[in-house]
């Protein structure tokens, strides 16, 4: 599609419920299927090993690039500056990404919590939201979506959880949660 | 992944916001990554062309089946015969897919919304839950998901449109929101 015709959007997925860095890769699925250029930038990963890290590259025009130490990180408390630097660097391949032009949508997974635990701050997200070229769509995803940047997004939804298994003691299970 | 280690949950993403669909395909390019055999069942599809069904049935283990007429169901007075029958058909392949045991993951598109417009019953989507497999994950979507569904199924979310472009004047957009 000629980028002119196109309005890229800046979207947010945030909330307790489960569905938000799975929405962003759906709609990334959806788009591949239109021939977009995507890239996808994950800026926290935990522990688990995701499948989408094996899928995501197989499809057609879809970019990925992975950052974040692999730590589950509780609170502000116990991240470490190799996290940090990882989330600086995350921030900086997004904003050269992203003022290219090259890329018709740019997912930036988890990038609020990237600001919840100060990785990063609002203002950076905001500068990245100011400098993108007309066409691109931005996908921010993960909860406690700063509400400045809540306030500047064109589509905000929550996910929010009305019913939840590990309330009855079932765990994150592989290929399923992560 | 041996079967045995598995719990198969049901699983319903509804409300008004975005990201039912999309959480639904994203689920499934992770699970592709972990080596799932999934089947993705549309029920009802609208008259958009959907980036979706190009780039689904490439991810490896991932099959896809497609129902509906393809025309814009509005209410239950402007159901046509036909789109009962692709309903009907819709409902017996899923329950033959989902009792075969061959599928670690079925995703039920817009299920929610078939029930609502009085395609299939509620107490159709509960036999396909009772019927199925212990290690079969089923996943339906759709707005307005019937309350006895929500009541069986193990884990519900409901996205919730915070902010939506639409009341600003700007409409679905080929490639993102179909």
């Amino acid at each position: 599609m000629a980028e002119s015709e196109r309005t890229g959007l800046v979207q947010v997925f945030t909330g307790d419920g489960k569905g938000k860095t799975t929405a962003a890769l759906g709609t990334v699925l959806r788009a591949a299927g239109h021939g977009f250029k995507i890239l996808v930038i994950f800026f926290i990963k935990g522990e688990s090993s995701e499948g989408e890290f094996k899928t995501l590259p197989t499809l057609p025009g879809v970019e990925v690039a992975k950052f974040g130490m692999h730590k589950w990180i509780r609170d502000t408390s116990n991240v470490s500056p190799e996290e940090r630097a990882e989330a600086a660097a995350a921030l900086a391949a997004a904003h050269k990404a992203i003022t290219s032009g090259k890329y018709d949508i740019v997912v930036l997974d988890e990038i609020n919590m990237a600001v919840y635990f100060k990785l990063i701050t609002a203002d950076d997200v905001i500068r990245l939201i100011k400098d993108k070229p007309a066409h691109t769509e931005l996908i921010l995803t993960g909860r406690r979506a700063d509400i400045r940047i809540i306030e500047i997004a064109d589509l905000v939804t929550e996910m929010k959880s009305v019913k939840h298994p590990y309330e009855k003691g079932i765990k994150a299970r592989e290929g399923i949660e992560y």
